[in-house]
């Protein structure tokens, strides 16, 4: 089997934790939330990580990764303006000939090894997998003056999270048709659906949260 | 202006929260969940509170109510096999000429006042408003095989919460239809849907969590 590469983004901007909070480096249980993020694909294992981050935070994660021993295993990529353009450049930074690569938000830290390699193996038999979890609330969809249009058969719906698992050359494909139209989707496995291409469902855990605002990592340690 | 009743539905089966436990009943902050949910309607003010619990769980929410003063201000009444049948239930047990229904879930401790008004004055507007708050997370649809159909357009998408409130004459119609075409839903703006009418969403928040899994409580302590 070919090698097996992650790409753990954390180039948000966290606007919604408030000024100069950079979700990605608060406090889990003594480590910051990307370090939890790293230990569980390098937990999996994988070949390699590599890091994307804000430009001009590439020493401030740099020297946390030190910090917590991660010195060399990671290389670290500045991003772009856009989640999709920061997925790019970390794409461009993976060596030739990997078959798969684990795309993983950085902000999650609760994600568990043993979905992620279930992920992995559909990746291989489907080309594109993701983790998702049954949506519980009732979600409708409203236009103008947020009146309601329908409510979506919820049996149906999945709430999508990372890790999202895709053979190599067709992400990169899928980010060269959206750059390429101007298409910003909400996650990759978007960008792989716009190609026509299947992408696998694979049951992942309600714990796997992403840390959004503050409240999440009380809820965070509340589950570790 | 008409009456405002509230309906508060606590007659879910809790089969997430495991064998023989009641998640209305659990401890939040010193005092039941389902009595955070009572003080959040009465504080709008409303002008009666009927209650639906389990059938056979009669007294013991009594007794609970008691203990916390809340006696005879709530009339308890025995739910069916159904949430769409509980309600009904308790639709039933209001007085005659009430002009609006806001209805609850018992297991949604943290709704604000202020909220609820605004739902009640919207729905004296529009007839039915639900709070809701826009979805955070990439929502797909799936079909056989858990492969994707299709990614929905996030920003259309609203996470229905409670409360919902209604005017009466037109939840009892649309109540009635469900019961009638045996249409369950999963919330009561959805029956108001079917009859074709408009459903105002009214933005609430996202500390207003419903109680499904252990986890919550945690999480609902850390918000309050």
């Amino acid at each position: 089997m070919g090698s097996v590469y992650a790409l753990v983004a954390a180039a948000g901007r966290s606007t919604r934790m408030g000024d100069g909070v950079n979700k990605q480096l608060l406090d889990l249980a003594g480590r910051p939330v990307v370090v939890h993020a790293l230990q569980a694909v390098q937990a999996v294992p994988v070949d390699g990580i590599v890091l994307v981050v804000t430009p001009g935070w590439e020493a401030g994660f740099r020297s946390v990764l030190d910090k917590y021993g991660w010195g060399r295993q990671v290389a670290i990529v500045p991003g772009g303006a856009s989640r999709g353009d920061s997925v790019r450049c970390g794409l461009a930074a993976l060596p030739a000939g990997v078959e798969l690569v684990v795309v993983h938000d950085g902000a999650r830290p609760l994600a568990r090894p043993e979905r992620i390699r279930e992920a992995i193996r559909q990746a291989r038999q489907w080309g594109a997998a993701t983790l998702a979890v049954p949506v519980k609330d009732t979600i409708k969809m409203a236009g103008e003056e947020d009146l309601v249009w329908e409510t979506l058969p919820r049996d149906k719906l999945w709430q999508v999270q990372t890790p999202q698992v895709f053979n190599f050359e067709l992400l990169m494909e899928a980010h060269r048709a959206a750059a390429r139209d101007g298409f910003s989707g909400t996650d990759d496995a978007s960008l792989v659906e716009r190609l026509g291409h299947p992408v696998k469902l694979v049951p992942g855990d309600y714990a796997n949260i992403k840390i959004t605002t503050p409240e999440d990592i009380a809820l965070a340690e509340a589950l570790l």
